[in-house]
């Protein structure tokens, strides 16, 4: 079963990370390929084909629901400022990330949106320079 | 200084608590000025006046938003059942909620999601059975 | 894509379930399909037939690594229950069970050690009741 | 070795917890006793008389860091409402207890102050209800 | 409203701030200012403003409590390092320092104590540094 | 008491440490020594002399817990790095560390998982190293 469908669901995946920021799926499919080709498959199948897609809920309110937790949470700044840089290229504003990273100071603690704050301050300046170059 | 803007930032954090959900600050307040009465100002107006009332973001994002870390979080099933009454109050969907604990799955893990779900279903409970009075 | 293979994946993630704990694929489903039953074959799936069923690494030491996870977490007792009884099921004996939950206050302090004992006296009644029976 | 020292050790454990609350060994030590007697020893033996006796910092300043600790982490609440009655039985007081667990909206959020603002309600009307009797 | 007291809370804030440790306002201020502005006074004016410059509670004891729960949580080792630095400023001596983090090994486990003790370690050698110069 | 029988506790901790990792005891007790000495005794005497040692459970079955743990946990990136070579050295292959690390995602999400990827990525390599010198 998994060999049947596994070709369609990682395309499916890497297309929606294609979307949320260009070049990423090489980056993503290169890293975790060189450990176990079929993580790709399983773990972003699951993440970006089966639940990401899903039509009730639109992409730049899924984004701006990840930068919430994963402010709120602490334990994974990489994936917070690639999903900040993610919310952009999805339409969310620079102003409205501020807010929610701000917003989880009541929810999750003045560190942990100092935290976000700083993740923030390096993906804009990541988006700005793609955007001047 | 405190005693000055005491009055009017405690009245601003009890009208967005009322909007969140009808007759939710009288039950805050009662608990909090119980223990202390300063607690009202210094918490829910560092929360609800300085936080959510802010322009950049609309309320209906912001409980989104709240929806997902507090899933993700796992250590306030209380206040997750609330904020998803609140959400549904300022105009998220049941569908666009379960979306986005389904989500949570992705970033905090099945368990998470679980309990989010359980979480949800007992707050819909509470809003159908308003709706139907 | 889903359609296709969403029929099998669902079998086989609760055909796993039910080795882990007779009668159990019966109340996740129910609880589960009232909300949206298409989330069974996602979170259930990728839990399940996705990743448990992968043949590198016994039932029963993934059965341990949950059982320590979950300990350590601390947010999901109700889950923390499930797999401990699932551990036991799979061949994992209460002796090796406590010195796992144990271990867990070394890594993540004696409170998360001590709910876990208790959530293991809870399990390990349970278990003690059917096989009585 | 550890025959040998377990006796005074599980002895100085348990008059750490004596002095915390008075009858509380006796509820530990057969809550643990069931399941592996020699918990006691290595769990509390730990906690209680390799690091609580030492001399560098006094046993108030020691539960004040706890209720801190455990408010924050949001997933002991047991433990957490044990040691604010603790707390009061070495010293500390009321206020002080309701500072620290304000103090923790700051480093982790409001829900965490709020669930320990109702577990500190909880503990005091059982300290109260002592002091009554 | 927020206009009208926003001047004298950043100013009570920020200096809380400098005595905590001298120099650390401009360094915040500077940080958030490039982003909004607003944060300093939000934030910071509820952390230092409405909270650490409560009565109940003297400054050592709150930067103990902080040291714990900043330790015990393990997300925020940046504002742990700071709260070490702080805690010394405002009398909490190193013994004192190292023995709450130390506690942190019972109530968080081994792993974040170690992380603590790190932080400790780089918390001192910058404190050594100034009373040197 | 504790001086008694702390040197051979600490001769324990230490004999399990350089079984888990070559040369790991030189350096954990040179780092801990330095701040506080008695440090080595209370807690590796905790973590490696009381716990690990007990008999009910192998050494490799330990390590998969724990590697199990730190990967959930998320908190402790360089413990995490440590104790997947430690089980490398006590018999666990790097195909069951990558399916503990996969597993994680269903209970502690994918960006637990990634960030674990990357630990056994960079301990692989080390391991790597050492087997070819």
């Amino acid at each position: 079963m998994k060999q049947a469908d596994g070709a369609p669901r990682r395309t499916a995946a890497l297309q929606v990370l294609e979307q949320l920021e260009a070049g990423a799926p090489d980056k993503v499919a290169q890293n975790l390929d060189e450990v176990a080709p079929e993580l790709v498959e399983i773990v972003l199948g699951f993440a970006f084909a089966d639940v990401l897609l899903r039509p009730d809920l639109d992409l730049a309110s899924r984004e701006m629901c990840t930068v919430a937790a994963l402010t709120a949470m602490g334990t994974a700044s990489g994936q917070l400022e690639f999903h900040i840089r993610a919310a952009i290229n999805v339409g969310v504003t620079k102003e409205q990330i501020i807010e929610i990273i701000l917003q989880m100071a009541v929810y999750a603690g003045v560190p942990a949106c100092m935290n976000g704050i700083a993740a923030a301050k390096r993906a804009f300046a990541v988006v700005d320079k793609k955007t001047l170059a």
